[in-house]
């Protein structure tokens, strides 16, 4: 475990105020007007950047994705659901190799860097080669091995046997991976094998994230089979706790909302996802506001949006909101970068970074970018602007990005194309 | 006058083939392999730009805007259409001075070419100094003096006068400016005085453009009130040709569509827009495709979405309707691109431009970005991309922007400021 890297910035703008911030081995020190170097010139081996009036703000979250999909992004974009699956992505991650998802991986991050992501929920296959494209690209994720039921009985000893032996090393990898127990969906793993997921995140103390009422026909299935609604029957189980993420909830009716409040969950949002495979609606933003759930904020896959630019996306969400609800004030501009930068769940996020004793995770913005330019600043981060406006990208104490350049994307994007020659996609 | 510039493109790439494009006095000349500069070397004056293997595709038309609005971005975002409207955009229209409108629309202008919009349909007040800006940055637009109904018949004459002399004004601009009878909406506008504008149009031999069918009370109220649709009453009073752009159509019905395609109308879509005011609907466009009606894609106001990137709007565009529809096959990706591109309206657009004869206004885009590295370049154009991925914007066979910096912007992000202030924005 390395530890995080000693920054200085000043001369930044926060909230209309010129501050800096200090952090050593990765975690904030200090934030506030006056705020300067530690020994006033600069430590040795301390990054020291001149913000030259940039906007310091909150860097974005992304509650759900599946970050090595950019590889097959746009492949068989225009089939249905059912489709899309057996015809584009399932022949394709047939073929996956530990190299692919590695690549594809670090294609992810490269973009989410650029657009200021700082953490991110991933689920997918070889979670190995994800960590290890997490700690090469120097975000924080929480990577879930998928679960999936095999469909033969004699593959299930195997299974669990490297669920825990995949857990096990995604928990010695660096302090920037999470591991996540990640049963796939309710319509993916039996009930017996839900149980066994719960006992395993509550033995290592593991969050767990699952897939729940993306579309109509998984909610009838579940009162067809169950007698219940998903969210009830995951309660059941005893899947529905503080440390659950739920991905979707297109289809939560009140009682579900209120359910999940109670025990402390929290849902994904993922628009852009489910408009593009046409599920036929959104999370209920308001009602889930009105039950106090814990919210944040998700690109999905890019295969299924393509793009893992989350200011884009919060764009979306916010309009998604006021267009399902016919109402203009459906959700204030406030609330919606909140969800989008992590701070409406301290699971997912952090109800308060930028703080002393927090990581030093943050993103700096170009403040004379039109999009920027003129007007209040939270409403242009929701409605205006996309992630070409993030100039410098810090997580843990460490330049990701300054100027609007990633170090060593070419590189990168070299590798992502022959993965996906490999792969047969180009 | 001033004639258009010489132009010499190589090494630019075209559908996947290397190509080049060369332009005399702001028209194409030729593209194609093989195409070098007209005397080998580069002509005196000839302006040569290696692309170096950037993508040369059409640029963007934006159907429909409000450009000098862009100075009112973000201002009464969380309101409802009447109130926004009352409280946040009538007070401060009331303090509007043509340079207020000059340098919005300046504003506007840098944001289209940094995101490869070449020609906007615009629709404001002073349009003189709409005109004005739109000549100094470099773009093309249809420029519209809105007509609403004076409140005291006194006002109607000078109205009237005004109208034509602004009309005048607009035709004796360059080429670039093309006037545009406008008025506003058939509930701001009387009956005689739409008839008033069809004569103008007619005469004139200008372009004609209303918002239409933007909200379901219109709709009511025209049949309440004459007793058939919007579209049909539109027709009823000559106003339905070729020459006819309307903007929204969010409730046209199905007869109302197969009107318009007969007639040779043009429907603009305007989604974002439409979400953010949560007027509750979108354009049907798999039935105006079914009906055969020519189609363009605005942004509508920066007020009203809050951005000009029609790449980012394209991709909410393709979203809505997957999502209205509840299917992932209602919108092809190479129907939503030359939909953006104005490929799908001969008025508002050209069904066939970079093309020998046709005016020099192409785009350039950077091969390398992430989001065109790998997958299909029209699929990626629609779901991945935003208006970052533009390199270089030329219209006019005049280079606007290269390499990604609009040459002048901070002048016009100053000005605007300024503007900005005087109206008590900021």
């Amino acid at each position: 475990m390395s530890p995080g890297g000693d920054i200085c910035v000043v001369n930044a703008s926060l909230e209309g105020e010129t501050v800096g911030l200090r952090a050593r081995a990765g975690i904030i020190e200090e934030v506030g007007p006056g705020v300067t170097t530690a020994g006033g010139q600069g430590d040795v081996g301390e990054t020291v950047i001149d913000a030259g009036g940039a906007l310091l703000v909150p860097p974005l979250v992304n509650g759900h994705t599946h970050a090595a999909m950019t590889l097959f992004r746009g492949h068989g974009d225009d089939l249905p659901l059912m489709r899309w699956l057996q015809e584009a992505i399932w022949p394709v991650e047939a073929k996956l190799e530990a190299e692919d998802v590695y690549w594809g991986t670090r294609l992810a991050c490269l973009e989410m860097i650029r657009t200021g992501t700082t953490k991110f929920w991933d689920m997918y296959w070889e979670p190995a080669a994800v960590a290890r494209a997490v700690e090469d690209s120097g975000l924080r994720a929480t990577v879930g091995p998928p679960m999936i039921d095999p469909s033969a009985a004699s593959e299930v000893d195997a299974r669990d046997r490297t669920l825990v032996e995949q857990l096990d090393q995604l928990a010695a990898c660096g302090p920037r991976v999470t591991p996540a127990v990640s049963p796939h969906s309710i319509y993916t793993v039996s009930t017996e094998n839900l149980e066994m997921a719960a006992r395993l995140a509550a033995e290592r103390e593991l969050p767990l994230q699952i897939h729940l009422s993306e579309t109509l026909p998984e909610v009838e299935d579940c009162l067809a089979k169950y007698g219940v609604r998903p969210a009830v029957y995951l309660d059941s189980i005893g899947l529905l706790n503080e440390q659950t993420v739920l991905a979707h909830g297109v289809w939560l009716d009140r009682d579900e909302l209120d359910l999940i409040a109670e025990r402390g969950a929290t849902v994904v949002a993922n628009p852009v996802a489910n408009m593009k495979l046409a599920v036929g609606g959104v999370l209920p933003y308001p009602e889930a506001r009105r039950a106090g759930v814990k919210l944040a904020l998700g690109t999905d896959g890019a295969g299924s949006n393509n793009s893992l630019d989350l200011l884009a996306d919060l764009k979306v969400f916010a309009l998604t909101q006021r267009h399902a609800a016919a109402d203009a004030e459906a959700i204030p501009v406030e609330e919606a970068w909140a969800i989008a930068t992590g701070r409406r769940s301290d699971l997912v996020g952090d109800p308060d970074p930028l703080a002393a004793d927090k990581p030093a995770d943050f993103i700096l913005l170009e403040s004379d970018a039109y999009e920027l330019a003129l007007g209040d600043l939270t409403s242009n981060l929701v409605y205006t602007a996309t992630g070409s406006v993030v100039m410098t990208t810090v997580v843990d104490g460490r330049v990701l990005m300054d100027g609007g350049r990633v170090e060593g994307a070419d590189e990168v994007i070299a590798k992502a194309r022959e993965r996906a020659t490999h792969l047969g996609l180009t």
